[in-house]
């Protein structure tokens, strides 16, 4: 007897859809194949044997099996979810010149932003075959809107995140775009698909904006407070970037006039010194935004627990409630 | 009275298409705004404003208004395809490194790549958001095709222009991925949206295909023989690149050792001399290769012409017919 223990929600779930995990697999490497340009497929291996959590298509999975899906089109939907992901990744390796992504050199620097840009495209209109395969416009509408919404949220992270103006709504709208439309549209399509009642699908489109935006503040916050072993980030990167997230804007919104200086010097004209880093930090602990900032994701990931109650009870639906409670379990 | 000559056939298009491309226009500059990232229009007006011929929204309007189309969808439709168009060419700006594009610098160095990636993904986007709104699979379906070819096309192009045994099945692949899968997905489409019969589908499509290859093979012609005036380019702007096309595919095929060992050096290798331009040119006068060149775009202007015959009797079928013809009259 095969005994495993299993705690992480994340895993649970990985392990309650493996069989639609493995079809996604299968349809992922079987359509990032090109006949005609077989460069193509050596940069995607790249990427998709690099692996990653393939969380994105896996809320695709989870939403349509809690809600009955009984059809074949759920794979489909959430290899074209995950190729948007992939897509948006190589896209963002161009644009950030990243020389890291999930630990491996990017694309960009293995081969160069020519082959990034064209290869992301690729994906991206394969992840359109995949839909139209779907039979749903409406599928084709909630994807199709994510993906303007993701590089709206881009382009206007590229003028906000160096704008000392950039206030909490301003972060809000680029963290929906650069990370919770993509959970959502994998939600809600996911439900969408299974022809779930249109209150399921407001609480599944719910439940993955809220998820989304838990994520994405987590993310910002452990920037601040990750340990670099575990993250495989250095603390402080986004400061060293010059990008203003949760625990900055709060620190700059209660700024005496001498401080507002140091952040228009470090941020916005980015004249950055030995101690700015040190400095940074000693302004959001007296102003103790680490602390505000993971009560926000909390709040964001009771947000997500909320919207559950709308949908049926499944053990689905457990796992998903885990999940968002793990999101932000990292940060105490 | 207000008398206007019109000659070439590509404003009597557009004099017979006045009011539908008046719409296009509109609702090109609805489209490209976004509410919540103001640099996007910046970036979209910029080549919006400089116009280009808005030939490939013309054919989709062609296409549907001689088909008989009484909607309204095709507007909507021909929109979708000119910001796939401009998309590719914000795209094409980053891979490059191209300076000019339509007479102007291009978007990558006014602004930066990030923007020319970013924008280009949200016109992406939003026209698929604009073909869901035609209520169409079947058109969702032929243009996600023709993006999938279109990046193929301009991956493949990106290891086969400076390969030696690129031969003329694969600059026809690439051709038909740079150029042609748009042009014919642009008229297949406008067939479509008008419920043409599947003979007048399929007679639109071979139309648009033929049409695109004519008219690419016509412009790599012209960089061998053109007027830069004219052309907006300098003579041998490809060879410089070192990208093979037909004129220099057939002077290969031909080669000599000696005359290969030249290819090879200037274009596989990229080790150019002064004088190599006119030596490259005096081998394709050897083999008369520009006017082998010059007969195969006729032979596809000819093919496009033949597709018409299977469609309606139209004064706008007769302006295709001539479009086709003008194409490569440009040539001789």
């Amino acid at each position: 007897m095969n005994i495993t223990i299993v705690t992480k929600p994340h895993d649970r779930l990985a392990s309650a859809l493996s069989e639609e995990m493995a079809a996604v697999d299968r349809l992922i490497r079987a359509r990032m194949h090109s006949d005609h340009a077989p460069r193509i497929p050596e940069i995607t291996a790249h990427l998709v044997e690099a692996g990653g959590k393939r969380l994105r298509p896996m809320l695709t999975l989870a939403a349509a099996k809690l809600s009955g899906y009984q059809g074949e089109h759920h794979i489909g939907l959430a290899t074209a979810v995950e190729f948007i992901h992939t897509a948006t990744l190589l896209h963002d390796d161009v644009v950030d010149e990243s020389e890291k992504r999930r630990g491996r050199p990017t694309a960009n620097l293995l081969w160069d932003n020519k082959s990034s840009v064209l290869v992301g495209d690729y994906l991206f209109s394969r992840s359109f075959q995949l839909m139209v395969e779907t039979g749903s416009l409406r599928v084709l509408e909630i994807l199709s809107n994510a993906s303007a919404t993701i590089s709206e949220g881009e382009v206007l992270q590229m003028t906000a995140a160096t704008d000392l103006r950039t206030d909490e709504s301003v972060y809000l709208q680029v963290v929906r775009g650069k990370t919770a439309a993509l959970f959502s549209a994998a939600t809600e399509a996911g439900g969408v698909i299974a022809q779930a009642s249109e209150t399921e699908v407001k609480a599944l489109f719910d439940y993955g904006d809220a998820l989304g935006i838990a994520f994405q503040i987590a993310d910002d916050l452990l920037d601040y407070q990750g340990d670099s072993s575990a993250t495989g980030k250095n603390v402080g990167d986004d400061f060293r970037e010059r990008k203003l997230t949760l625990p900055v804007i709060k620190a700059v919104a209660k700024a005496t006039p001498e401080e507002h200086a140091f952040w228009k010097r470090t941020i916005e004209k980015g004249q950055q010194e030995d101690g700015d880093l040190d400095q940074a930090l000693a302004l959001m602990a007296k102003y103790d935004t680490l602390t505000a900032t993971r009560r926000d994701a909390e709040a964001w990931a009771k947000k997500a627990q909320a919207a559950l109650t709308a949908l049926p009870d499944h053990e689905i639906r457990d796992m998903l409630h885990d999940l968002s409670a793990y999101v932000v379990s990292r940060l105490s």
